[in-house]
């Protein structure tokens, strides 16, 4: 269902955005290229996507600036800068999703690569004080991540070792 | 479309996330909430949407545990704490379409109630350096809102005034 255009143009830069992000899959798909997946058939097997919604969400946030393709003859998607941009808005969903959806405790815990202060709500080192750029965040399981089963897909069993994020998770 | 169950139980608490506010219009109902909107009639005219999707919607957001009705006799519904919880999410959301859909400039600005500082993208006032609970923020339009017409909806003539968060906006 579209938004009226004059409210969408008008009044409101969230509604915009929602335009871009707002759909599940659009966001989880930004997540997974923040962890560092990049090829089609991976995010199609993290996600259990179907191929052809997938493709249909990859070429609309590639039409919106987010995505673009990997380049240097590499297979798949990165994040731009306007992507990486919202780094923000998915660390802070991800993290009211661990406040409340998390019984076993976190399933991911963020921690700054300099010196392994863990990342707080407002981006912060607790070690350094500083507010660390997505770049040198490191990403490593939680108490509450359940160990991927023998079928598991490649970037649930890569993501059980600690991945630097924006770094290619898989060869 | 519903995410595979297991994924969404087992790895990935953004994706529990996303289940509750990731529809556009759950982002949008509780983005008029922190606005100070409650009543069911203010929220269809300033999103414009059917009145059977409102229903729903709230519904929904309400069995989630994110609002609830405003209680002692008022009509409507309020954002609880799980609900308020979800602010860092709708602000850095909210800022990311102000950076690349607002091309006459912001639409709006928020500012610290106490000193009047500006609030930057880490939620801290500009003045004063703390991080600012959203209920001591205070909404006013910027440079890039427009006038709302004569037939315009009355949240959108409210907002052309400076607004506490989370007070109620319209009597």
């Amino acid at each position: 269902m579209a938004l009226p255009r004059d409210y969408a143009g008008q009044t409101c830069s969230l509604s915009r955005a929602l335009e871009i992000v707002g759909e599940r899959w659009n966001l989880l798909i930004v997540r997974d290229a923040f962890l560092g997946v990049r090829r089609f058939g991976d995010f199609a097997a993290h996600l259990g996507l179907p191929r052809a919604v997938l493709a249909d969400r990859l070429k609309s946030l590639t039409e919106a600036g987010v995505l673009a393709s990997a380049g240097d003859g590499a297979p798949g998607y990165v994040l731009t800068e306007k992507g990486i941009l919202l780094w923000p808005a998915v660390a802070a969903l991800a993290a009211w999703g661990e406040e409340f959806y998390a019984p076993d405790g976190r399933r991911s815990i963020l921690a700054h690569q300099a010196d392994g202060g863990l990342i707080d709500q407002a981006g912060r080192c607790a070690d350094c004080q500083h507010l660390v750029d997505v770049r040198d965040i490191v990403l490593r399981p939680g108490p509450g991540l359940k160990t991927p089963g023998p079928d598991a897909d490649p970037v649930s069993i890569a993501l059980m070792a600690p991945h630097r994020l924006l770094q290619p998770l898989l060869n």
